[in-house]
C-alpha cells in the first residue's frame, strides 16, 4: 500500500484529485500485495437458494422466480448477464438450495444442500451442519476457479424471500431491533412490509439466536445461499483476493464472515448503497463506504458488477498514468507537504 | 420517454430495481428521440485556456501547467487519457486561449481566440466579441464532429486558475456570495482561498456583470474555455447529443448555456458532485443529480468520461435484456399497479 500510495503522488495531476479512484487503488495493493494489481479476470459469483419463510408472505414475488431467474442467468438475459458482458466478467451461477429441480446440464454448478430452507418463524431455518455444508459449498467454488486466477471477484445471490432473512441475520449479529432492517425488498407494499417485521420479530424471539455465533445466527435464521457467501468470502480473502460486495444480502453475509475471520473486512469492497434499510449498519459495523449510490436494488450481484467499472478504472489510472517527470509537467511549489496533506484517507 | 419507460417495466426485474440506472436509460431515450440508444461513439472535447487571474495567486499550479498538460493530452499520459481508452471514447483537445505558443503539428485543434485572459481583478477578463468568438469556436467543434456521429459527449477543460473564473461566472450568474463558491481548487491551503475569495470579491465589484446577460458575465469573469463549452453545450443540444457534464468548471458553463438556451437542462447530465463548495447551487438550479460522488476534483473532463461507464452500462441494459415473457419469468401479483408505483422520477 505503501508503494501504492507513493506512485499515486507521481502521477500527472494534482496530490488527491482522484479522490476515491486513488483509494481503490491503494486498497486494492493491499488486498493483493502488489504495487499494480492488473484486473483481467473478473469473475461473478452468484449463489441461488430457497426460503421456507416466503410461506408468510414476505415478498412481492412466488418462490418459482427463483429457479426461474437461474435460467435467465444461465440463458444470459437477466441484467447481471448484460453487466457481466460489459464489464467482461465471467458469471458462475451456484445452486445451492434451489427448492425445485434444476436439469443436469443447466450450465450452472450444482451443489444444492437442500431443497430451500424451512420457514424459520417458529424454529430454524436448517440445521447447523447444513448451514457449515452451505459455506463449504462456496469455499469449493472459490478454490475450484482459483486454478485459473481470480483478480477480482463478485458475489451476488438469487433467493425470493432473502431480504427477510438477511434482515432477521443483520439484527441478530448486529443486536438492532428488527425495525430498523426491515424494508420493501423487492416491491412490498406497507402492510407487507409491516408482515415481514412482525415474522422477524417472531423468528428472532422463536429461535433466541446468539449474537456470537455466526454459524448459529446462519443457520437459526439465515438463508442457504447467504452461508455459501459467507465461505465464499472467506476463502477469498485467505486467497488475497478483492472482493465486491453487492448490496444488502451480500453485506449480511460479510457481517456474518468478518465475525468468523476477523481479519476479513480490508478484503472487501462496497459496490454500492442499498434502498434497503439494513443496509446502512451493516456499511457501519464494517467500515465500508460504498462507491456508488444509484437507487438500485436487483440483487444477483447487479451493483457489484456496475462497480467493476469504477474499479477497473481506477487501476488502469494507477497502472498506466503518466508520472510528472516523464510528462514533462511542473509540480506545485512545497509539493511534498501538498502531497501528504492531500492524501485520501484510506479506510 | 414514454416508450423506453414501457420497455424499462417488461425487462424482467422488479419495477424500478435498477433504479437510476433505468432513470439514464429513460432520459437519454428523450434526449435522442429514441427508444433504444446505442452509444457507440463517445467524444470528449476538452477545452484548454490560461487565466490572467493567476498573476494574484489564485492557483497551487503556475500557468504554464495549462500548455503541458496538453502536451500530456496529446501523448495520452493524462488521467482522461487513460480513462477515454478505457471507455472506448476518443478525445479532442482544442485550444482556445492557451497563453503560450502549441507547435502546429501537435495533434489537437487550434482555434485560439486570444492568448489568455486578462486578470479580471479590475476590469474585465476579455471582450464581449471575444467570449462570442469562444463560444463560436465550441460550437464550431461540435459542428464539425457531428457529420461522423456523436452518440455521447463528454466535456472538459484545462486552464491553471479557473476555478477562480468558475466561482465568480457562478457568483455572478446566482446573483451568490463568493463565499458559498470559492474553494481550494487543485489544493490551494487556507490563505490561498481566502486570497482567492478576497480576489473574486473585488472583481465582482469592480466589473459589476449582469446575472441577466450571460455573455457579459463570461467576457467579465469567465474564461475562453468556459465560453468555449458553453457554445458546444447550445449546439450539442440543438442536435439532440446528451451532454455529460464533468464538475464545477463545466458546470459553471452550463448555468451560461441554460440562461441562453432554455430548454437546454434536460440534455444534460452530471457525471459526478465535485467537492468544490460551488458546484452544489449549479447542480439545484440545473435540476441535475450526479452519478457518482468520489471526491474526484481533478476537472480535464475525467469525472464526465468516469461516468461513461455506468451510462453505457444503463443503456446495455436497457437495449438488451430480455423481457419476462422472454426470459419465462413470472411477474409478482398487481404487477401493473407495482409497475406504476415504482417508477423511478424523471427530471
Amino acid at each position: 500500500m505503501e508503494r501504492a500510495r507513493r506512485r499515486q503522488r507521481e502521477l500527472v495531476k494534482p496530490p488527491g484529485s482522484l479522490g476515491r479512484l486513488e483509494e481503490i487503488a491503494i486498497r486494492v495493493a493491499g488486498m493483493t500485495g502488489e504495487e499494480r494489481t492488473h484486473a483481467e479476470r473478473k469473475l461473478v459469483l452468484i449463489f441461488a437458494a430457497d426460503h421456507g419463510v416466503t410461506v408468510e408472505g414476505v415478498s412481492a414475488y412466488p418462490s418459482a422466480v427463483t429457479a426461474q431467474m437461474v435460467h435467465a442467468f444461465a440463458a444470459g438475459t437477466a441484467a447481471v448477464s448484460v453487466l457481466a458482458r460489459h464489464a467482461g466478467a465471467e458469471i458462475v451461477v451456484v445452486d445451492v438450495g434451489v427448492a425445485s429441480p434444476l436439469a443436469s446440464d443447466l450450465p450452472i454448478e450444482h451443489r444444492k444442500v437442500r431443497w430451500g430452507t424451512r420457514s424459520f418463524m417458529d424454529g430454524p431455518a436448517m440445521r447447523r451442519a447444513e448451514a457449515v455444508t452451505a459455506m463449504h459449498a462456496g469455499m469449493a467454488v472459490v478454490d475450484a476457479r482459483r486454478a485459473d486466477g481470480i483478480d477480482l471477484l463478485a458475489l451476488g445471490e438469487m433467493g425470493i424471500g432473502n431480504t427477510t432473512a438477511a434482515a432477521a441475520v443483520t439484527a441478530a449479529l448486529l443486536d438492532l431491533d428488527p425495525e430498523r432492517v426491515v424494508g420493501p425488498g423487492t416491491g412490498l407494499d406497507e402492510v407487507g412490509v409491516a408482515r415481514k417485521h412482525a415474522v422477524i420479530t417472531r423468528a428472532l424471539a422463536a429461535n433466541y439466536p446468539d449474537a456470537c455465533d455466526a454459524i448459529g445466527v446462519l443457520a437459526a435464521v439465515g438463508g442457504l445461499e447467504i452461508a455459501a457467501l459467507t465461505g465464499a468470502m472467506i476463502r477469498a480473502a485467505a486467497a488475497r483476493i478483492p472482493i465486491v460486495l453487492d448490496g444488502f444480502i451480500t453485506g449480511s453475509a460479510a457481517l456474518a464472515a468478518a465475525r468468523l475471520a476477523p481479519g476479513l473486512a480490508p478484503y472487501l469492497i462496497a459496490a454500492h448503497r442499498s434502498p434497503e434499510p439494513g443496509h446502512e449498519p451493516i456499511l457501519a459495523a464494517l467500515g465500508l463506504r460504498p462507491l456508488v449510490e444509484l437507487d438500485m436494488r436487483l440483487g444477483e450481484a447487479s451493483g457489484a458488477v456496475l462497480a467493476f467499472g469504477i474499479i477497473d478504472a481506477a487501476l488502469a489510472i494507477h497502472n498506466t498514468m503518466g508520472t510528472f517527470t516523464e510528462s514533462g509537467v511542473s509540480e506545485p511549489v512545497g509539493r511534498a507537504t501538498a502531497g501528504s496533506t492531500h492524501q485520501p484517507a484510506i479506510s
